[in-house]
């Protein structure tokens, strides 16, 4: 009788302990599984926008167009990290390739206002101290995240907008160009064609079909210090009208950094964004809940935003460097590097 | 010996319930605390800014022309409640009250810009489905607040700054004044004040001594459906330039709004509250961690923000009625309103 007590006690024991182990653990078991890999000297990740982004739509050409543009600002980034240099310089270098680049929304070749302009928003933030700097609706700053990184450096302000941020930036030195400079034909056809849509539909269309869209670019890199900087730039939405702006200046929408946690840079529907202060809330769920980058990005981009009917995507990557790149879209402009891998990829396929 | 077993593994198991309950059930707790305290049929809490509110520099005049102003702006609020209107209605009619009272730094009676404008930022967010609007920059919309509502309500965006907003304020038929209307002896006397510190200093002060800098309104209410919405209405900066942009208009940074977690509208140094999404961060911690409001709210307010050096504080109200006023300033003209309740407060020792 007693002996069977004991062994009916050990029984109740071994349950116990299990029961601890598998109902209070998640937190223990996903810092294992974080630190499992190791963390390279250096890592950043990019997107060129997301969107409908089809194989079936693509040429051969254009496909490959986009994957060299791609590989070349990873590489202007990894050569800025692999010489030791910040994550606030590679992020800056690496949009700059991109805003200088017609394939992007963002610089030369954004997107047309419905005023035939083109306004273009950016911003970054340095995880280290979190200190940001963001502009909107700019018209002649050849390359907004400069401005944005201005922004950060030097005021004391963190959002600059419309002819006060261009005469900030006039100030500070940087590159004022004519605004022609930005005008692409592809980009001001769109416009057009915007605006034949709204002339058969009668009435002003604000949010045009996804195609028009997307193309915004970002960057977010972890330097040999360990610090994170994330940084977003665009030309927002063709056709776009009343100052409209967007997630990418909007620390938490569309750029967040904490070295803490992880950097993110956005890319998609805007206002979904900021409704749901999309990078933000990734990062706030690996600080307060002790989600994964992967899990946090899995269930913000592909669950919530999904219900939500935001669509779009981010890139990421945490402090141990571990990277992300969920989205929503058909397809996103996106790509990776570290020391051991250099990873470039469209489609949803790949 | 066997009895000697027996009981060791009587300890055994007591220790190992103790630790599973007490190391799983925090969450748990939360919960019950929080729905303890019957729901209140409506709620509502304002602020009329945050800052170096100190009882010695108070008249007794000035004190009592505070109190009677927030006192009224609560009756607002609650008049729409308690008959059964829209959380939304009460935060607009109550806010519209505060930005006419040229007490407050939003609408008449905001601030200055070093160019001598009075340069409005609004927004607003409905918790039921996290719909958003926010104004930035205008200057001849007499209540930002109404602005920020229509584009939410009547755009498919969700920010819109500077000519553009004021060119879509017009259009959606709201009352366009002119920019003299938005000027009070007071604010125009705090500019030269600024400006001939800064002559004295040599050069731009970008970020005045507290003084000059708060004074941003915002509510939050819960209406007897259950929907939460948070608004929040500012002139920003006493001499602020090149179109600064500050947190009120930004989404989850001054104002934030969610039916399962809370709203938040907030006021202080608003470059601290851009950085730290801290009216999402709020919600987030109660989202992610399972904190109450108050916890959050102290967390953020109290422990975050003062070691990041960010002064100001929030009002917030959560889907159970829970009100929180946290503020980490000498003083925040504060008040909230039940059906069983009314207070108001302005400094800390109260």
């Amino acid at each position: 009788m007693i002996q069977k007590q004991v062994n009916m006690n050990k029984i109740l024991i071994f349950f116990l302990a299990m029961l601890c182990f598998f109902s209070c653990n998640t937190e223990e078991q996903t810092a294992v599984a974080s630190s499992k890999a190791e963390r390279p000297e250096y890592a950043m990740v990019i997107h060129g926008g997301a969107g409908t982004i089809l194989r079936k739509n693509m040429t051969e050409e254009k496909d490959k167009e986009y994957r060299d543009a791609l590989t070349q600002a990873l590489e202007i980034g990894q050569k800025v990290l692999a010489e030791g240099g910040s994550s606030i310089d590679a992020v800056q270098k690496t949009i700059n390739f991109m805003e200088d680049s017609p394939l992007f929304n963002a610089g030369k070749g954004a997107v047309f206002t419905n005023a035939g302009l083109n306004e273009l928003d950016a911003s970054i933030m340095y995880g280290k101290d979190q200190n940001a700097g963001a502009i909107g609706g700019v018209t002649n700053v050849r390359n907004p995240i400069n401005a944005a990184r201005a922004v950060m450096e030097k005021s004391e302000h963190v959002m600059l907008t419309g002819k006060g941020a261009e005469e900030f930036s006039k100030k500070q030195g940087l590159e004022i160009v004519d605004p022609s400079y930005f005008k692409t034909e592809r980009r001001w056809k769109s416009l057009q064609k915007a605006k034949e849509n709204e002339e058969d539909m009668g009435y002003e269309i604000q949010v045009l079909n996804e195609d028009y869209k997307y193309g915004t670019v970002g960057a977010v890199a972890l330097d040999k210090e360990g610090n994170i900087c994330a940084g977003t730039s665009t030309g927002g939405m063709t056709n776009k009208r009343y100052n409209r702006i967007g997630d990418a200046p909007i620390i938490g929408a569309g750029t967040f950094a904490d070295n803490t946690s992880c950097g993110v840079s956005a890319t998609g529907h805007g206002e979904y964004f900021i409704r749901y202060t999309v990078a933000r809330d990734i990062a706030a769920m690996m600080e307060y809940k002790g989600s994964t980058l992967e899990e946090a990005g899995e269930y913000i981009i592909n669950q919530k935003l999904v219900e939500k009917g935001g669509s779009g995507g981010v890139v990421a990557l945490d402090k141990d460097g571990n990277i992300a790149m969920p989205f929503n879209s058909e397809g996103m402009y996106r790509g990776y590097v570290t020391p051991t891998q250099k990873v470039v990829k469209i489609y949803k396929d790949e």
